[in-house]
């Protein structure tokens, strides 16, 4: 697993790196995933080399993060819906991703300051992520207000939440691994190059949700037959009683 | 500001106690909340005595939260929409609350484990609340997942977060105080009963939204004329990008 566009040497936000990221950018079904797919194949692991630039049909440059299997194939995908704006030049994307690897448990993928809006995490998490990756390319002075926010959302959503930031000298580093109660799995001190190793439970993801985080607190399993949605004026929506609990 | 149901010995989560409770339940226009404004008037001041214990028309229990203003007048009155199931006995409340403060700014209250469900937080940012006070008692070992949740807040809504927690030996204390970039503006160091005076600053808050989290990061200033709603299928809805900017 790799940090956001790991691949791409887009550090300085002009428009000579828009130009360079159009001349880079690939559908997904061109060379530069078959070859991903093709390393993944080579040393029969999932991968997930970072993000990479998207040539959508109608030109649109998206940021999107692939999956690659052991059998060499495009296992999921996934564009930003929240590009750092005003700086990327990413169009959003439209759809949020999960995907299962058999025996292991459900990913939920999303990227960089997707993490901000509280909204991806919970939604990843209701359509039944155990772990949610987040690939970051964060390269400002506010990647502590990140790992906090990484934290929460392992907390609130109650499941391993993986912050993985590109290094120095492009990014500030500190990469991180929560588990489902906010406990650190993982991380790096600072910006300097490094690797983590992480050993993820989907099961203690799932004691937590039964038992409670510090063996009390089960925010999934909140609602009781006869309750009454919870109606929700910034999405027009509500939490349905009916389809929430889960665990 | 005082804890949730500061006034209220509810220590031990038992029948007992939902007894006790419903014995001590009043509607909002009983003896007890007159009183409560009598004390604001007296001392001319905005007093938010915790939340109590209010009796509903139909024999329901809430937990609501009250806001008294110098003029003695209840201003303001919320329900915890999240009661810490299945201990709490409480019916759960069906609306969201800002009030508004002349020349001070606008105030969003929650309960205790509302904090926990990002909902509450972003709904009441989207409404308006430049600061969010949560009143708490925290009896657990779950203290400081809270506290990363309540800074987590602050940050993702860009607001100021207010986490006023009963103190010992009922509560766990550990009172706190976030700004809009999720730094600390005051808090309690351990479970010891003490007080914390807090300058808030909305001026603050808008210079955030507006400059951004260490100068660089707007959330509430996401989306363009032509973007396309962010689908949310745990709420049956969606970000709309006409609604949302705010600073």
């Amino acid at each position: 697993m790799w940090p956001e566009m790991h691949l791409f040497a887009d550090g300085i936000p002009d428009r000579a790196r828009t130009t360079a990221l159009r001349a880079a950018a690939e559908p997904l079904d061109g060379p530069r995933v078959a070859g991903l797919a093709r390393i993944a194949a080579d040393l029969g692991v999932w991968l997930i080399p970072g993000s990479v630039c998207e040539l959508g049909d109608d030109g649109e440059l998206f940021n999107t993060a692939v999956v690659m299997s052991p059998d060499g194939e495009p296992a999921a995908s996934y564009r930003k819906i929240f590009p750092w704006r005003p700086t990327e030049p990413w169009t959003p994307g439209d759809r949020l991703c999960v995907f299962d690897i058999d025996g292991v448990g459900r990913f939920g993928l999303c990227i960089c300051f997707d993490s901000w809006f509280p909204e991806v995490s919970r939604n990843l998490a209701w359509l039944g992520a155990e772990t949610i990756i987040n690939v970051v390319k964060t390269t400002t002075a506010d990647r502590p207000q990140e790992l906090v926010i990484a934290r929460a959302n392992a907390i609130t959503q109650q499941v391993n939440f993986l912050s993985v930031n590109a290094a120095a000298p492009v990014g500030t580093g500190c990469s991180a691994a929560f588990g489902p109660q906010g406990e650190p799995l993982g991380h790096l001190d600072d910006s300097r190059p490094g690797t983590i190793r992480v050993v993820l439970s989907g099961d203690e993801v799932h004691r937590v949700r039964r038992q409670g985080t510090a063996g009390v607190t089960r925010p999934w399993a909140f609602f009781r037959p006869g309750d009454r949605p919870v109606d929700l004026p910034a999405y027009r929506g509500s939490i349905d009683p009916t389809t929430w609990n889960r665990d």
